[in-house]
């Protein structure tokens, strides 16, 4: 991560609260992230990973909530994560119609490590998600295999990649080359400090809307480059979310649904075709799968203190949206079709963030 | 209650598990139950009231939850609880023209038991359910008054009185008299034995549909009545429901939408023009008002052992209706209607229940 | 469909209104069923393929809608079924473990038949269903292969078959087995008479729950039997619903919530580990894929109609869930693990139905 | 409303799409807004109403929806509205604790124009929204009497005031005064160009918190007057929807999640206390009441066409926040509290909003 220049490095700075250690989801204690990608012609495409702790998740669940922005898409998952409140697999991320092929490599990935699931236990519930590159990628010829999905799985860090690689190898965001992009914020109440972490997937938007800490960056832009048409959005954002701050299920809900609020600052309208889905977990608490003998006792903010995670989860997306447009890379791709990187472009035009 | 001839004084045993003390949804410890009967020729209604424990509960507040099995109704409150997971009234019945009455006699009271609010603390979310009893009824008079809210909640006991009482003295239930039950059920679990309570409004249903314990009572005492004719159904159900089980607001949210079995067992269709709300609290957690500076720590169930919560709703709301049924008495109302008692017609036209 | 004894061949006759003339979901113009079945010692498994219509399902879509029961499950498709009102791909269904390749398989089978999809228009919406057979199937096994489900696809007819077939080959129900089964109910209204149609696959309960039209067989059976020992429920039930009736997605959705009122009466407490889905479409009006110059005209019933449709669904749920007992055969799985047919133990035990 | 200074006059564009001819909610053909207000010493508060359309409501509904963006709040009629998909009453709104006053005024209106309520056919669903005005009105006094709620329903008018009138009377916005504030935009479809219009009663947010079109005018202010202090933020925005685009009720949700795009863009973070709440409705098609002998059939756009609906209510809601701010006057209420209009400021600080 540190050799990628981020939107902060552009002097651009969003919001008032301070940052984590690496301004990454994986600022969040236990959290780290592997990336697949496959780039060669017409393969644009990719899958990341999302550890949630480094323990046995099936055996010890995190509380987890998700919200759907915008249901035009198939993320698998969300229903049991509703229903149960708890999250019990990894988080994989990948092209729209390898979502059969990552929950298959999912599932034998928990089976392997589970081996009583489907014996003495029941079953286990994957979370995949995923987001649309067929501009750039052949996304027909579904090129993800399960070896891709195991690889990223095994080789996960906490130095987040961000830009054109895993999942985003292949994603677009406000007509410009966007992918994987990373923040977090800190937030300091009276009982401790939390941190707050967020990991996009961006594919959605067109140019003109684009705006950067309130600048109208994307239309000063178009004009620059005479771009006259824009293609319709058909995109998509994956928002994940990470936090140690210890929260019901019903207050990490509330805290996933003001994302948008950092997503509507970059811009978005949230079109039509645009798949946006918030999947968020907390590790304050671990549930354990076994039944207990007693009850579980979870500990909670007071709702009178969750201002500051509303505030946090807003900045770390409008910051991780900016930060996968950044730092994503020029791409050609399937029958040459390509996507210009909006560092390049800024140069070229000579374009001021701030 | 004592007085009342309840559904198991005539046999019918509903479910597999024991109930509390009473019966009622006041086994769960500090839950009363008040009613105002304002029964006079066309003057066929009331309120009742229930009060979820017996401290100050805008101050200590109760985590709650509701479900709208169907939403032709009004009930308000219902936005606040589910968001904030919080119960911080004491929750009022009663006809649906007298709600906004009713809303302003609640609104009062905990303005005048909390002399901070709009003052050092922002509003209160009252809750109040509502049916409609337009046939028996006067609703478009409005008779309810302020006072008769306020002395509902001033008059609650532990022996809440079922049938033709407070809010369900003009209501209607399979085309019979209905208005006021209630049942309980105890849960033996590992680490405590809890109550779960019911108390309902019944105001829904059509003679045929009518079922007791499986038995299709109703099409049996439609043939001995020769009734030709049945209504179409613009009834409503409220179903209340209290227990001490420790639980998140999520799972109580789980628990509440169980109360449909036991509904669905009665007979019902859940017609289009029945307003069918379930509004639940738990007793086992007191929120305070106030900030603290602590995290909370909220006790919960494993969901390992929430089947024994669902058996229970589903056993207290299927007795609850019928006990409503079947303690109603004759009334005669507005323009010389009337509905005939369960009771009466079983002993006219010697049917068995069993 | 015709050799099987099926519930109404024993005396049992649900509800108050007509069936339609198999009796079943593909009483509804157009719908056809398919299965796949694997029943080779440990594997017990297979997949039911439905098609909405006969013609291109993606080009013209369906009004569509969902609603979850019980969310402990993975059903994929919902979350685009609910934003956009439509279903655009036939439904599948199948063992839990295998949802990837049953999803991938279906992906595959829609790209064939739509070669536009990833390149003129975006992607495409996957319908799969999943309940968990592991008691008599080997489903850590995943033994479902993609050649399964396009002959599932390919191979559909309006002569479903019942019980221990496709998807339904190893499943459970009320501790006996269970599987496919179907019903359907004609609805009158004064502009014309319409079907509904419902399809389960059945996988849910504890024996002494089973009621069967109010009779408590499921009591009697087990004490007949001196079972004393009853699982934890950890099953599911999918149903899935088709209907003729002119509807929008609200009027739709609020039909399949009824589908409880039949599944309660079948003596469901709706547990924990049970899975409960509902997807359904209505045949009457078919959405372009493509954008239109002009409004879409949408036919719709008045809501003062849908009572009907409330009482058919649960009729035809209700039915359709005894349908999936009595025609299931005795199965023989994994492990040596069996279940017993409940027609066969109400043969050997005398006992009544009726 | 034309010899108010809105957004526009300082220079402020929001967007790219044009405006209706007043700018405003009542540019929607039929729909009409009343005030009354109540502006004396401790007395700081009033009622706004906004009429669907120009005829009987009631037996002719229209096609609504509503979204909660935050719960804190308690707004009656939503649970109705989503259930039947239409609106059957105008819209009232009030202060905080006098939403039983104002349902009680509104149900009176409504029983006076249509006898059969409660006679011949069943109840009514009031439509009731509330923000809380404690700072600058005495809202335990609750002065809002039931002829303030009539009168504001029989004087509506196109000409629709903003700021410090009406509900918005006692209303905050950003810490300064806020208010009611409205705005339109025009949809240029193949089929014919239609009207979205947004009314909102502003009571929410933070001084530095505020953007006006993306510039950070709060922080700015904010250091100009030194003010050192933010309360926390215990408001609410109510944003009513009026729109001509023929669409269904899933259609017309989806078009009210968008609201939140123009509500973040002025910088809300949409904080724990702060209800928010939106309501929509479509002109486009008439519901009738009495049930009809034939199918009704209702217009609707194609999803592909909705875009433009979602980018036009994220610029309206956007604008008319903007209003509200800009319009309201300066407010001495309660104990002297008072709030400041941005107005004033603008001119006392020199502060430029381009």
């Amino acid at each position: 991560m540190s050799t990628q220049k981020r939107i902060r490095d552009y002097g651009v700075k969003i919001g008032k609260l301070v940052t984590g250690y690496y301004n990454s989801i994986t600022d969040v204690e236990g959290v780290t992230v592997g990336h697949v990608t496959l780039s060669d012609n017409d393969t644009q495409t990719g899958v990341t990973a999302i550890l949630p702790h480094q323990g046995n998740i099936f055996r010890e669940k995190l509380i987890a909530s998700s919200h759907i922005i915008n249901g035009f898409g198939k993320t698998m998952g969300t229903i049991q994560i509703n229903e149960l409140g708890t999250l019990e697999s990894p988080i994989i991320l990948t092209n729209t119609l390898s979502i059969g092929t990552a929950a298959d490599a999912l599932i034998g990935y928990m089976l392997e490590h589970n081996p009583e699931i489907g014996r003495t236990t029941g079953t286990i519930n994957p979370v995949v998600c995923e987001c649309n590159d067929m501009l750039l990628n052949d996304v027909r010829a579904r090129n993800i295999r399960k070896e891709h999905v195991i690889k990223a799985l095994e080789n996960t860090s906490e130095e987040a990649k961000e830009g054109s690689v895993g999942a985003g190898t292949g994603m677009l965001c406000y007509s410009l080359k966007g992918g994987i992009g990373t923040s977090s914020r800190l937030m300091k109440m009276e009982h401790g400090t939390y941190t707050m972490g967020v990991l996009v997937l961006s594919n959605f938007g067109i140019l003109s809307d684009l705006k950067v800490n309130g600048k109208a960056v994307g239309e000063e832009l178009k004009d620059a480059i005479l771009q006259s048409r824009e293609e319709k959005d058909k995109g998509s954002v994956i928002v994940i979310v990470a936090t140690d701050l210890p929260v019901s299920e019903r207050q990490l809900n509330r805290i996933l649904k003001r994302s948008v609020t950092g997503l509507s600052r970059t811009g978005s309208i949230i079109t039509n075709g645009s798949g946006e889905v918030v999947i968020g977990f907390s590790t304050a608490t671990k549930i354990p799968h076994d039944k207990t003998s007693s009850c579980i006792s979870v500990p909670m903010i007071h709702d009178e203190d969750i201002d500051l995670a509303f505030r946090a989860i807003g900045e770390a997306t409008e910051e991780a949206i900016l930060n996968s447009l950044v730092t994503a890379t020029h791409v050609v791709g399937r029958d040459g079709n390509e996507r210009p990187a909006f560092k390049d472009l800024l140069k070229e035009y000579n374009i001021e963030l701030t």
